[in-house]
C-alpha cells in the first residue's frame, strides 16, 4: 500500500532523492540541509481527500506523486556554496524542479554549521587574544554559545556571518550540566561562514543607568561578581523539595484514541492526521468533526524574538526560531512521564544529515489525553440533580529548544468542537554581563553580574481552514455601544452585534474593546437552527505588538509580528509568515504581508487566517535560572457550526478513583466507596 | 481551644447570635436572612496574626471578639417587615451594632423568598387568566423560574418586587430534569413582595428582525415550534458517547496539602485560610509562601450579568450573582469525582434558615491537587539533558448556581509563587420565545422557538494584598515604542519600560498595545538581587467593559464593571464591588466607585486592588443546550519578590505511571518499565 499523501518521507524515500539529487550535480560535492516531504498541491491533495472520506480509495486510485523538497549546497570549485531547492519525484526519481536561491536570500542554517562556530572560535587567534583581556578564575572553562547573526547591516555585504556568545563555566563542579549561562562574557565573534575565520570581535557595553550606548566599562575580573545559579536537581544547594507526593494519570482501559495508518488519528468524533518537517515541527491536516471537515491545515508559522537592548551589537539579536534553522529540527527526543502523563502515543521524525541520509528523531511528538477540569454542568435546584461532565482534551504536543530558550507548543482537540493552539516559553534567558552593582533601562539584573535584556517574543499561527469545504469567508464581529435613544434603546441596555465581511487580503488587529472575534463561514451552508452561516471563530489574542520604530531592521524584517490577524488568499507553499528566508534577513521577503500586498479578494474562496500573539519579557527575578511556563492560549470555537453543544452527550459518571480525605491528611483518606 | 478568629461561625455560635437577636426584639416575629461571621477588623486580626506567625500564641493570647453578623427582617404589627443588621458578639453574648436598613437598600433575598414567587403565581388568578391566552399542548405543565426584579424603575417606587419568568415542561417524558428551558413562555409575573400579590404580568414581545419593541405578534400556539432539548443522560436520543476510557487522578501517597485547624491549608510552602460567608462563598485569607506574608484576603467580590434586549421589561434583566442573594447561598454540595478528581478534601459551609437555625451545606468547597502541564523545562543541546518539572496546582473550589447559569470559582495556587484566580460560566441560557422562523438583533435563535439574548458576565475579584506587609503601593507599568533617534535608539530595537506610581485612589482600564501591568509593591522591601521594589504583579484582562449607556441603570447600578481595575484603601467591611445592596437597586452606592471617590491617598498604605472582567457572551447555537465552560483567568505573579524562580527545587523525576503506546491503540500499550 503506497503511504498516505501526508505521511513524512520515510528513510528509503529520502534515499532516493538524495541519490536523485547527487546523480543530477555529477562530480560535484553536495552538503544536504534538509530532504523533507513536499505536501501535494492543494487541488491535487483535496481530490484525494475526497475520496479518501468518501471511502472510495482503491489500491489503484491515483494517488499525488510523493514529492521530496532537497535542500543543500553544491559547493563550487573555488569553495563557494551555491543553495538551492529541489523538487524531486520519488516515484519517477526525477527532479522535476531545481532552483538556485540567491542573494539576499540564506538558506536556514544547519546544526553542523552552529557546530562549527565553537569550533572556530576556539582555534581563532582572535579569540585567544579577546579572552586574554579577561581574568578568569581558576577553574572555569570559556564556553561559546551559536547563535544567527540576526538582522543584517548593509555593511555586511550580505555574508555569511554566524555569531559566538561567550560564558564560562564553573568546572569544579564536575557537572557538563553546570549553568554556564550565569557567568556571562562581553565578547561577540563573528564567523564568515564561507571562509570560515572569525572576522571580528564585538565588545557589547557592559554599563547601566547612565552609562553611554557603547561606554566600555567592565573590569579584568570580568565574572568575579557572578554567582552561581544552577537548575539541575544536583547542584542545587538544598536539594529538589521532598513534599511533593505522585500524582499519576492513569488510564486502566488504555487511550480513547486510535493511530492508524502512521498518521491519521480519531478520537471522539475528531479525525485528523499529524504530519512533521523541520521547519515547522508538528502540524496537523485535514481536521473533520462527525464527518464535517473543519480545517485543511495548521501550524505554528513562525516567532520572532526582537531583544530591546539598544546596545551594539544587541540591536541585531533578533532569532526567527521556526525561519532561522527549523522549528522541527530543534524539535526534542521527548521523554517519558515528564514531557507528559498517563498512556502517550510517540512519533517518530525524520531529519537529514549533511550527507543526504536520514536519521530518525525519536518521539519527536507525542500524543495524549487529559483532563481539562470542568466540561459543562448544570445544576437542577429543584430537584438537586447535578450533571457534570469533564472537558477531556486531546493533545499534540512538540517541543523545541532554541539554544538556551524552550518552547511547548500543542494542538488540544476539545469535546465541544473546539481547537486551541497552545504555546509555553520556558528555558533559561539569553543574558550578558552588567557591572557589579548597575542596574541598566534595558532589563533586568536577574543574578549578580547578569543582566536579562528586555525582549518580546511573538508567535504566528497559520490556520488553513476548510469549514465544511474549502472555500470560506472571513466576517469581522464586533459588539458596539448604542446610545440611549427613544427608538432601538430606550433604556440603554442594547448594544450592537455588527458583522463585516472582509472583502480583499488584509489585516487587523485586536480590539477587546468591540470584542472583536474573527469568524471563518462558509456562505453557502446554514446553521439549520439559527439561520447562521456555519462558522469556526476565535478572538484575537490582544497582547502587544512588535515594539521596534518600524523603519528598524527588526521590524522590516519582522511584518507579520505587527498586526493581530492576517486574512491571505491560499497560495501553494505560501507557509510562512516572516517569509521563507528568515536567517539574516534585512526585511521580509514572500511572508504575509507581501501575500496581503497582492489585494487578492479573500471573499467565498481558498482563505488563509494567520493570528500573530506573544509575551513583552521584560524579566523578572522569578524567571532565573530557568522560567517558569509563560502560556498563550489561541481558541478556535465553532460558531453554529453545530446544532447543539457537540460535549452534550459526554458521560457524566462519577469518576469511581477519587478518593476523599475525612481529616486534614492523607492518613484520613478513604475511597469513594466507604463513604 | 478557641477557634481561629477566620473560623466560619460555628453552629454553636450562630445559636448563641440567635438567641441574642431574638431577645433583643422580645415580642416580635422575627424573619432571619443571614448569620454569619463578622470578620474582625483588621487592626485588630493583623495583631493576632502576627502573634500566631510568630508561634507566639498561647491559650491566653487575647483574640479578637467572635462576632456574628445578623440579617434578619423584624415584622411589625402592620406586616411590614424593617430589615436590621446586627452585629452580636457571640463571646459576650452581646448586640454590639444595630442598623436598621431603610430606602432605597433592598435586603438581598432568601431562597423562601423565591420559593414564595412561584407558589404566589400558582396562586393567582392573574397567572391562571393569562396562562389562559395560550393553548399549551397536552401533557405540558407551566413552570415558574423565579427571579431578581432586576434594575428597578422609579415607577417602582422602590417595592420590593420579583419576577416570575415562564416555562413549559413535557410531563410526558416523566422526568423532573427534562428541560423546561426549551418551551419559554412570554409572560412574566411581578410579585409584590411585602403582599405577596401578583400585581402585573409583563408580557414580552416575541417579535423578530423588523419587529418593533412592544410588537405583539405572538400566536396562541406558543411552543408548537419549541423542540425538546435535553441535557440528562437518560433522555439524550442517542445516549451518551461509548468510546471514552476512563482517566483517572491517582495519588498512591495522598495528597502534598496539609489542612489543621479546621480552615489552615499549607501545600508547598504555601499557608493560607479558607474561609466560607454566604454572600463572596469561598475566601482566602492570610496567603503566606515560604514564611512571607503575600495577601490579607482573596474574593470573589461580585458579578454582573446585564442583557442587552431593549425590548421591555429585559431592560430589567441584569443580575448581581453575589450581591442579589449571596454567591454562598447558592454553593452547591459538590459531588464526589466530578466535580474534581484525585485526592479531594471538602470543606463544609453554614447557612442559616429563616428561624435563624443554622444548616449545614456540606462539601461546599473543594481542595485538591491538580497537574498543570510542564512547569519549567530547559533541555541542554550540549549534554542532550532535560530538566523537566510538572507545575502541580492546588485548587480551591467551589461552584454557584443561579437559577439557570452556574459558575465555577477557583483559587488555583502553584509551584511557581503564582495566584490564578478563574472563573468557569456554564449552564444553561437564559432564553426567551421567538416567534416561528424569525431571527433577531437582540440574540441568537439556539433551539426551536428560543431566542438566547446576547448579554455579558463581567466579574470583579478583590485583592487584599499584604505583599512582605500590609503597607504596600501600586505601580502601573508599561512598554513604549521609542522612535529611532541617534543617541537613545540608534537602530530602533529599543523600546522602554515605565513605571507610574498609583497616588490616589483611582480607576485604570487594560492597554494591551501598551503591555499595561499592575505591580503591587512594597516600596521598604528591595530585592536584594535586582534592586527592585518586592512585588506581585498581574496583567489585567483585556475584555470588554459594560456597553450599557452610561446614563442607564444597568450602568448605574454597575459602575465597578465600567473600568478594569480600581485601585483603592482598605476599609473594614468594604469588600463589595457593586456596593452592599444590589438587590433592585437603581444605582452602585457604597461599591468600588464611591470608594475611589474619596480620593484617599493610596501610597505606601493597605491598598486593595479590584480587577473586573469577563465576557461579551453572543450566544453559539453551540452554548444550548447547556453551554461548554467559558473560562477566564486572573494571574496574579511573583515579581522580583523571590532572589530565584520559586518552583526550582520542584522535582523532575519522571512518572513512573505513564505508559507508552508502541502501536495504534490501547491493545499495544506496555508500561514504561517495559520498555
Amino acid at each position: 500500500m503506497a503511504p498516505h499523501p501526508l505521511a513524512i518521507l520515510s528513510e528509503e524515500e529520502i534515499d532516493v532523492a538524495r541519490g536523485v539529487v547527487i546523480a543530477s550535480h555529477p562530480e560535484t560535492v553536495i552538503i544536504f540541509r534538509e530532504i523533507y516531504l513536499l505536501e501535494p498541491p492543494k487541488a491535487q491533495l483535496l481530490e484525494f481527500l475526497a475520496l479518501e472520506h468518501a471511502g472510495q480509495l482503491t489500491p489503484t486510485t491515483p494517488r499525488p506523486p510523493r514529492m521530496a523538497l532537497c535542500q543543500y549546497d553544491v559547493v563550487g570549485s573555488d569553495q563557494t556554496p551555491s543553495y538551492r531547492e529541489s523538487a524531486v519525484d520519488v516515484g519517477s526519481r526525477k527532479q522535476v524542479k531545481h532552483q538556485v536561491i540567491g542573494e539576499p536570500h540564506h538558506a536556514p542554517h544547519t546544526l553542523d554549521e552552529l557546530n562549527a562556530v565553537v569550533d572556530r572560535c576556539f582555534e581563532s587567534s582572535l579569540f585567544k587574544e579577546a579572552l586574554s583581556e579577561f581574568d578568569i578564575p581558576e577553574g572555569f572553562e570559556v564556553v561559546v554559545e551559536p547563535w544567527p547573526y540576526g538582522g543584517s547591516d548593509d555593511a555586511d555585504d550580505n555574508r555569511r556571518f554566524f555569531q559566538g556568545l561567550c560564558f564560562a563555566r564553573d568546572r569544579t563542579k564536575n557537572n557538563d550540566d553546570a549553568n554556564f549561562y550565569s557567568y556571562p562574557l562581553p565578547l561577540i565573534f563573528v564567523l564568515d561562514n564561507r571562509t570560515q575565520q572569525i572576522v571580528r570581535v564585538d565588545r557589547p557595553a557592559t554599563g547601566g543607568k547612565g552609562d553611554g550606548l557603547r561606554d566600555q566599562t567592565f573590569k579584568r575580573d570580568i565574572i568575579g561578581h557572578c554567582n552561581s545559579s544552577d537548575y539541575v536537581p544536583e547542584l542545587l544547594p538544598g536539594g529538589t523539595r521532598k513534599d511533593l507526593k505522585p500524582l499519576n494519570l492513569v488510564q486502566p482501559e488504555g487511550p480513547s484514541f486510535r493511530v492508524t495508518d502512521e498518521s491519521l488519528v480519531e478520537w471522539q468524533k475528531w479525525r485528523f492526521r499529524v504530519g512533521f518537517n523541520p521547519r515547522e515541527g508538528a502540524t496537523i491536516h485535514d481536521v473533520w468533526y462527525d464527518g464535517r471537515s473543519i480545517m485543511y491545515r495548521l501550524a505554528i508559522s513562525e516567532m520572532t524574538v526582537p531583544y530591546a537592548d539598544p546596545r551594539p551589537p544587541f540591536h541585531r539579536k533578533q532569532a526567527f526560531d521556526f525561519g532561522d534553522g527549523g522549528g522541527g529540527n530543534e524539535a526534542n527526543d521527548l521523554g517519558v512521564g515528564c514531557d507528559c502523563l498517563g498512556v502517550i502515543k510517540y512519533f517518530d521524525a525524520i531529519l537529514t544529515q549533511s550527507d543526504g541520509s536520514a536519521t530518525k528523531l525519536p518521539n519527536a511528538i507525542c500524543l495524549h489525553e487529559q483532563d481539562g477540569g470542568i466540561g459543562w454542568r448544570h445544576s437542577n435546584w429543584r430537584t438537586e440533580r447535578a450533571v457534570v461532565t469533564r472537558n477531556r482534551e486531546l493533545v499534540v504536543q512538540f517541543i523545541i529548544t532554541m539554544a538556551n530558550y524552550e518552547y511547548v507548543f500543542a494542538y488540544k482537540f476539545d469535546q465541544a468542537g473546539g481547537i486551541t493552539v497552545e504555546t509555553r516559553a520556558t528555558g533559561i534567558l539569553n543574558v550578558v554581563n552588567i557591572d557589579a552593582g548597575k542596574t541598566s533601562d534595558y532589563g533586568n539584573v536577574v543574578s549578580g553580574g547578569v543582566l536579562a535584556q528586555n525582549h518580546q517574543h511573538i508567535f504566528c499561527v497559520r490556520m488553513d481552514p476548510a469549514v465544511d469545504g474549502p472555500d470560506n469567508s472571513v466576517v469581522i464581529e464586533e459588539s458596539h455601544p448604542v446610545p440611549m435613544n427613544d427608538v432601538t434603546n430606550p433604556n440603554g441596555n442594547f448594544y450592537k452585534v455588527t458583522s463585516q465581511p472582509i472583502e480583499q487580503a488584509s489585516w487587523l488587529d485586536a480590539a477587546p474593546d468591540l470584542n472583536r472575534t474573527v469568524k471563518i463561514v462558509n456562505p453557502h451552508c446554514k446553521n439549520p437552527i439559527s439561520g447562521n452561516p456555519v462558522a469556526y471563530k476565535f478572538t484575537p489574542l490582544a497582547t502587544q505588538r512588535l515594539l521596534a520604530d518600524a523603519n528598524s531592521t527588526q521590524a522590516k524584517r519582522a511584518q507579520f509580528a505587527q498586526h493581530h490577524v492576517w486574512v491571505t488568499k491560499y497560495r501553494d507553499g505560501e507557509l510562512y509568515a516572516g517569509g521563507r528566508y528568515t536567517l539574516q534577513s534585512q526585511r521580509e521577503v514572500d511572508g504575509v504581508s507581501d501575500a496581503v500586498r497582492r489585494g487578492d479578494s479573500v471573499s467565498d474562496t481558498d482563505v488563509v487566517v494567520w493570528s500573530c500573539f506573544g509575551v513583552t519579557h521584560n524579566p523578572r527575578v522569578e524567571d532565573w535560572p530557568v522560567m517558569p511556563v509563560e502560556t498563550f492560549q489561541l481558541m478556535i470555537r465553532p460558531s453554529d457550526f453545530f446544532t447543539a453543544n457537540p460535549a452534550l452527550d459526554v458521560p457524566s459518571d462519577k469518576n469511581g478513583a477519587s478518593v476523599v480525605v475525612e481529616g486534614g491528611c492523607c492518613r484520613d483518606a478513604h475511597a469513594l466507596g466507604d463513604r
